[in-house]
């Protein structure tokens, strides 16, 4: 069960980096009534989001004190950070965990190697390319057992 | 229940593109006993592969016809599309199913908008950010019902 699926308008989210994930992920959670605001050097890449896009847009990079301050990051209930760069992710979520004490953040790494060390700092981690391949793997499975039952 | 889990070694999956998420599944079902090759057209990109793959690797493009024919691609259970262009991805999946009659096709497409059109002619797609976004929302949830239960 969960219990917010339809009304999250306590939440706030700030994510940093508005690329496809970061635009996908920022649609999703407007649409089900979360407050969001999204951050990104380029003005540009806010096309990505929906026209009806109900959040925050900030020019500005994530680990930027001033930017965050502005954006109130202390009253954030999650920060999740998806730029490209899988340092400037690490920079973003250990700033919001030990500055900001932000109690849910997420990064995403490219390389996962490093995962099990910022689970240990409070930092979640995310990596496409496993979660992708898992995916993959369970498609070839399901495929197997149409095969076997045909 | 997944009947073949541990003993895939009737499976033959062709993994076109050697990129992180070619590799970590080339990984992956060479671990569970499939028979995998993999292909790329640089060398370079197979040190992206365990030291203990057991597959196949060559040097080549997806959409060669000699190469795929040279790859067997005829007794391929699967072909998995997923260079880091989502066109070549698209091209090499409709070869494997149109021209070489492959039953499980699968592509990966950074821009999910046109999977619809994919799916219609038998062709699956997975779209890493999407599923990303939806994981990550996934996470969001779980510690939200954490805090209600604390």
């Amino acid at each position: 069960m969960k219990l917010f699926e339809s009304s999250r308008n306590d939440d706030y989210v700030i994510i940093i980096g508005c690329g496809r994930l970061g635009a996908n992920l920022a649609n999703m959670l407007s649409n089900i009534g979360a407050n969001v605001l999204i951050m990104d050097e380029s003005r540009e890449s806010f096309r990505r989001l929906d026209s009806n896009y109900g959040g925050l847009t900030v020019v500005g990079s994530g680990t930027d004190f001033d930017k965050l301050r502005e954006a109130q990051i202390d009253r954030a209930s999650a920060v999740i950070a998806v730029t490209n760069d899988d340092n400037t992710n690490i920079m973003v979520a250990q700033i919001a965990r030990e500055l900001f004490s932000v109690k849910k953040v997420i990064a995403r790494l490219h390389d996962p190697e490093c995962e099990v060390v910022y689970q240990e700092l409070g930092i979640e981690t995310i990596c496409p390319a496993v979660l992708s391949a898992k995916e993959i793997d369970k498609m070839l499975d399901n495929f197997q057992l149409t095969e076997v039952s045909e």
